[in-house]
This record gives C-alpha cells, structure tokens and sequence, in this order.
C-alpha cells in the first residue's frame, strides 16, 4: 500500500472500489474462494487482461489474497482477506439500493 | 430514465454511482440543497464541464433535481430527490469503511 489516502474517508473507499469491475469481483469473492477462471465467468464480460490488473491491484491493497498451488497446470485461487470481506455491508446495501430502484422504474 | 438496468441489482447501482464524481455529488448534496458554484467547489477539482454533465445524467437518472430561478444572474439550485436520498445508508457505510481501513492502514 504506497498510495496516499484521501483525507475523506468516502474518497478512501472509492479509490479502492470506484472500479465497477471491482465491486463485481468482490460481489463474486464474497461468495467464498474463487479460481481465475470461476472469477472470469461468474464476473462476465471481462477480459483476461483487465481482470488480472484487477485482481493485482486488489493484492497490492489489501483487499484479497492469491494463493498458487504447484500443480499441472497450476491452480491460482482468490480469496477476500478480512479487509474486503468487510466491504460486505456496502455491497449489501448496494443490492437493497439496486433492488429498490429497479421496482420504482419499474423494470 | 432510458436505459435497460441490468439484472443484478450491485450492477444497477453501479451503472448509476459507478463515476466517482457521482459519488462526490450525492455526499455534499446529502447536506441539503446547493447552488451550481458551492458544487463545484465542495466536490472539489472536477471542471464545469463535467459536473454539468454529471448533473444531467444525475438527473435524468431520477437522483436530483435542477431548479432555476428567474434572476439576473439565473440562480440555478440542485437538491437530491427521494431516490438520491435514499442512496444515504451506502455513503454511510462507504464513510464507516473508510475510516476504518485508514486506521488499518495507518494513516
């Protein structure tokens, strides 16, 4: 962690999640431990590439953990540290928000 | 409200949220009703330009909005609708996390 955190605390929190591919890779994580692969599925979308820079940045901050096992081929597995998996009570009110909104538009 | 929102309510909220600035928005707006300049300055850094088109996609997006009165010079006011409002308990648990991942991190 080398960035310098913003002094509002809302800013801090974007600056790690503003990414939408984050938000969904933690959506995915929060579930339990994923494989590069699962995480390319369950996320949808998303290229090899752009969900590697994810997934590295998201290391470097604390946020989840990459854990390669020596096998053939070799098995990479992703899981939440405790950091991000206490980003859940965000998430969940994401999805009350989400849920909420789409019954108002009516859709 | 154009847009077909997506099927998973996380994503819905980010289609709406995702854009940092958004974010920014909703927070100082959160305080009550601000005039196009006090925006400006309370979000801090962001140009005319695109707070102008964050605010219209904001409130075509049924978050805020825009009042102008007749006056010389046009006093234009924006003021979070009762859908913008309700985005509160998400800022709310963005500040609570950002605190503490702050103090995790030591600074």
């Amino acid at each position: 962690m080398k960035k310098d955190l913003p002094a509002c605390p809302v800013e801090t929190t974007l600056m790690l999640i503003s990414d939408r591919w984050k938000v969904l890779i933690i959506r995915d994580l929060l579930e339990g431990t994923k494989r590069f692969g699962e995480l390319k599925k369950s996320v949808g979308n998303i290229s090899q590439k752009v969900l590697t820079a994810n997934l590295r940045s998201m290391e470097e901050d604390g946020l989840l953990t990459r854990k390669v096992f020596p096998e053939v081929p070799p098995r990479v597995e992703y899981t939440l540290t405790e950091t991000g998996y206490s980003l859940k009570p965000i998430l969940d009110s994401m999805v009350d928000w989400g849920v909420t909104y789409k019954e108002k538009m009516g859709k």
